[in-house]
């Protein structure tokens, strides 16, 4: 038996394989594509890692992108669309970091490589998952949102929507002036969705990722859907149009003779349809895979949560099998009970935030941070602790009770 | 309301209460006995406490009985009942020690209202709850076997057994000479049960408590009906030729003519049915009340694991209490989640313990032990970690695996 095959080279199968490098245990990660294809292929993401994921890459020996200029420090609040907009920022205890997946993924599989793991590059299909259970002491599925998570049902319980609550756009740009102090935007359109305004280190240099998120019927909707290739400065006075109208926020940094997408593959439009699935299977030989990172749970990008999940899942399967290397079924729950408080959370969380119209627990949470200061801040900080937000904000009363502890009665 | 309201004050009550006073919480223990009543009452179990318990004592400043006398430093294995006994010792890293809870418990207890807690003497009746709910921001129902914890549904997944699989007489003698290195002898005789032989402080001084765990309808179940004070002489001499017979590792030991029961009170004869019920209930009221102890996990005394736990499940419990003061649904969860693998673990193993005819793997674990020191070593030291031994021993595999690690193929 050959160690672990992890089906994936994202950043569930990558963070997987390092770390069990570090510890010496045989690791195959199965690609269907190359570096170079990763590295040269349209934008996959615009993924900002929050200081706990930082904090694992760098037990990881990930020490690249650590000067000043990749780091941000919290968000910029702006709630709009109603009468009396709310206006604030947020801080983290330590920064984030956004830098573009295809100059990230690359890195860390030549990394991995350089460490001994060995790269295929090859689709697998359902149907070979046996034979591969039948080489590898456990097979791990991080293969992301396509249809191999389908090995792994869906949990209704923890499901709640059947069709993508955002349509989303997003690019990279030039022309958008960095906030003061550098931070993220998160812009509120009251019923119409939100921009993340992100500053990003793309194969551009220093960019922003303007992530349009929009309500399905809205004003904004057609975002996801017009071309950029047919009529380029069509796409950009729209993009610009919109933003002016709904993000004002970010709109005033725009420099409307500068603006505009970095290259016709900087750009990606589309859905998320948030699921939370098993964490395993049995295979009809009797062994079991597990799943990881988006295979096993998708939530929508609007809080920027999936990808440090998917890191933290990593690490917590990562610790089970350095701790125990007998992969039965005592094995997968004590990997699903290891991770379950956190990416439900994470998951529960996301969907909380893109429920129409916002719960009003979430917008008297919202009201308190513009009044309070330190509510802003642990909200924000919560970012790298979505158990923590959960603890927050999962009823109406617990939102009361963080309030009283900040004495807001 | 009133902070933490406990029903019970037994080990889980009161290390739950001593952990929560020493960061201020408010706590009232309810309990159907006086401290009196309890230090003078009859026998209430043999227990002994592994280092990770006591690790937990010396945590709430618990620190009585610290001298080398109240200490013993592993087990003595006697696999007989065959044609060929097999007899090793195996060793903890740390001590471990036996106290009487006549002992115990009061001194726990004087603690407790010494630290500020709250004391209060009277039976709480299922449908005392309640209102019990609407006084304090949680109830905690750590009241034993008894019928409160009909309040938690049984787990049938877990609780593989509909009645006893052993008839208990448990006592405390004079007469039986400390085994060397000071231990507790653990006798098994196939197919007629165990004989745990265990050094004990009690009341009257360091005495032996010997534990007879009898397979109901073999050679020793009268041992659990036979009336002592009927015939005093007489029941004392049915243990003497039962032990001399069965569990001749212990019988080396005793001395005939100094062999008797150091008090009529000092005599336990029952029978337990173990159970692992659901982790939590909702009132009517919509308000949840924890199990814990006993009340949420009832193992046979075999291997001596049901205080351990209780302490445990305790502290789990403690800790999420302190970190996240909100009693509903959520915070439920959470506790289940984090005591989940060791209380399951604990259930399982004990479980196996029990078993007639034992499991295969269970005998090819003890013949090596009786052959390697490590292996023997390894099991004994995880009397303190019942997760890990179910990590050894739940599955055939895991023993060979586990066996394979210590180089035996
Ligand atoms: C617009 C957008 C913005 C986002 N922003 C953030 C953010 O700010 N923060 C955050 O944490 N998350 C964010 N996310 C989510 C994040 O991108 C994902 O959660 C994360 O990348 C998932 O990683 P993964 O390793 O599980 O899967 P993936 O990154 O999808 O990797 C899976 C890999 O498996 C390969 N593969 C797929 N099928 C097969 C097969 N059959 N055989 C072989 N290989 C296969 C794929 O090619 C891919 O390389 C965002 C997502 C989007 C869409
Ligand atoms: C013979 C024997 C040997 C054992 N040996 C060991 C050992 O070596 N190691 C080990 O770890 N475990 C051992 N155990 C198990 C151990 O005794 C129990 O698991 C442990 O004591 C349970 O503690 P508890 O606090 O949950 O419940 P309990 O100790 O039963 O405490 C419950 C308390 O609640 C009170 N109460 C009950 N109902 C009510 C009510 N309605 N209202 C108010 N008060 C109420 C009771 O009077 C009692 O004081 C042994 C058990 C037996 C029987």
């Amino acid at each position: 038996m050959e160690g672990i095959g992890i089906v994936g080279a994202g950043i569930a199968g990558l963070h997987l394989g390092l770390l069990l490098r570090q510890h010496d245990v045989p690791v195959t990660i199965y690609n269907d594509r190359t570096a170079e294809q990763l590295a040269g292929g349209r934008m996959l993401n615009s993924v900002a890692h929050h200081h706990a994921t930082i904090t694992r890459e760098r037990a990881l020996g990930i020490d690249d992108w650590n000067d000043e200029e990749y780091f941000y420090y919290g968000h910029h609040h702006y709630l709009g669309g109603g009468p009396r907009p709310l206006r604030f920022p947020g801080f983290f205890s330590a920064p984030s970091r956004a830098v573009d997946y295809r100059l990230y993924l690359p890195r860390l599989l030549e990394e991995f490589v350089a460490r001994g793991g060995e790269f295929v590059v090859r689709p697998v299909q359902a149907a070979d998952v046996v034979r591969l259970s039948e080489r590898h002491d456990l097979v791990v599925i991080a293969s992301g949102r396509g249809s191999m998570s389908a090995m792994f049902p869906r949990r209704a319980d923890k499901s709640p929507y059947d069709t993508p609550q955002r349509k989303l756009c997003v690019g990279l740009y030039e022309g958008v002036a960095p906030s003061e102090p550098r931070g993220v935007t998160m812009s509120v359109a009251a019923g119409q969705g939100e921009l993340l305004e992100i500053p990003m280190y793309a194969p551009a240099g220093h960019v922003t990722a303007l992530l349009f998120e929009n309500v399905p019927g809205g004003e904004l909707e057609m975002l996801a859907e017009i071309s950029y290739e047919d009529d380029p400065a069509g796409f950009e006075k729209l993009v610009l149009e919109k933003t002016r109208e709904h993000h004002p926020a970010t709109f005033e940094r725009i420099d409307p003779a500068r603006f505009h997408l970095t290259g016709p593959l900087d750009l990606l439009q589309g859905a998320v349809l948030p699921a939370v699935r098993e964490d395993y299977a049995r295979l009809p030989n009797g062994r079991y895979v597990i799943a990881l990172g988006d295979a096993h749970t998708v939530v929508d990008p609007v809080i920027g949560q999936g990808a440090n999940c998917a890191s933290y899942s990593a690490w917590a399967l990562g610790q089970v099998i350095l701790d125990d290397p007998n992969f039965d079924e005592r094995f997968c729950r004590k990997v699903a009970d290891r991770r379950r408080n956190h990416v439900h959370a994470t998951a529960d969380w996301t969907n909380l935030m893109i429920r129409t119209p916002p719960p009003p627990h979430l917008l008297r949470l919202f009201a308190a941070m513009s009044e309070n200061q330190a509510v802003a801040d642990e909200f924000t900080e919560n970012f790298s602790h979505p158990d923590r937000q959960w603890d927050i904000l999962a009823t109406p009363e617990r939102v009361t009770s963080f309030l009283a502890r900040h004495g807001m009665g």
